[in-house]
């Protein structure tokens, strides 16, 4: 005996999450089962309007609500410095450092060449022609520490290189908290090659 | 800067999914954002469907779509053995094994005195008005392995004492393709106890 069709629905749609699978579609299905109406209507709701309450600053591709987008609002952001980062989360999470204060520009992912993604792929074009137009200082490059984030960062590092700005990447070494030993032979390594007298 | 208005509604509902918390909303949030909207519709109506496309059946309390219920047809099931179990879920399971072809009996729940769970809490007055009306010659008890779970078998059995029937509950012991050095002592115990010549 299988599962009722609009189950095997609903764990086929949860399983589009990320990193969800059958067993994990299965469980939040049966959870929501048990829930009252009002719950469900609350996340078909909150699910249902992403497109019409969330979008996607033109300029510095940052999400936004239906207001226009404060990230890009230069009387309140320091307009001498632009932060790249890969995706509109991070933005945020630069914002809760609450050390940065000046523009972003979100690339919409890495370069990646094996997968066959390539700068036609990222918003690197328009990162020029904003380069062009504002009157930048400082490009802090906030990507990932992994191979496609060094490669990514390395391209865009040569791209920038005759123009007469202060390119930057996030430091590696030691994340805070942590011991030593729970830490890897290359995080080790950048930590102790980046090491600062104090 | 914090998340727009409806990020923060969409976070918040999708952390009512069970063991989501903070981290994993996020992910899924941000997740969905980035999905095209015949895929968003598809799972909010795939959630606000659940009340009309999903129900329980009113005399064995398992989970059936808009059709009667399959494991209350006497015609292609068992009537003579009744399987108790905790939730929906495990009727599904024991489906599964292809080892048992009776009916259900769905409690919703194990007794849990600590959290105030009685007998009234479970279907177990119904369960009693159904033994009355058919004729089940054997009850399996599949109830979970836990201190709840075995409360509530004991309260089964106990309750059925005086009745003909012959009463049985799941056999507890190795689970299939288990190393012996990977199984608790308790497992192991009952292993031991349940010993069978082969």
């Amino acid at each position: 005996m299988s599962y009722p069709s609009h189950l095997i629905k609903l764990i086929a749609a949860l399983r589009q999450l990320p990193g969800v699978g059958a067993k994990t579609a299965e469980r939040y299905a049966f959870h929501l089962i048990e829930q009252p109406i009002r719950r469900l209507e609350d996340l078909a709701h909150a699910v249902r309007e992403v497109p019409n309450e969330l979008s996607t600053c033109g300029t510095c591709g940052s999400l936004v609500g239906n207001d226009p987008c404060t990230f890009c609002d230069t009387s309140r952001r320091d307009a001498e410095s632009l932060c790249v980062v890969a995706s509109p989360k991070d933005v945020f999470a630069m914002e809760e450092t609450r050390q940065y204060r000046g523009l972003y520009h979100v690339l919409g992912g890495h370069l990646s060449p094996l997968q066959g993604k390539g700068p036609e792929t990222l918003t690197i074009d328009q990162l020029f022609i904003r380069l062009d137009a504002l009157s930048i200082k400082e490009v802090i490059i906030a990507l990932d520490s992994t191979v496609d984030g060094d490669a990514t960062a390395l391209y865009l590092k040569q791209e920038l290189e005759n123009r007469s700005l202060s390119v930057s990447r996030l430091a590696f070494g030691l994340p805070m908290g942590s011991p030593l030993d729970y830490v890897d032979g290359g995080t080790l390594a950048r930590a102790l090659s980046g090491r600062f007298s104090f």
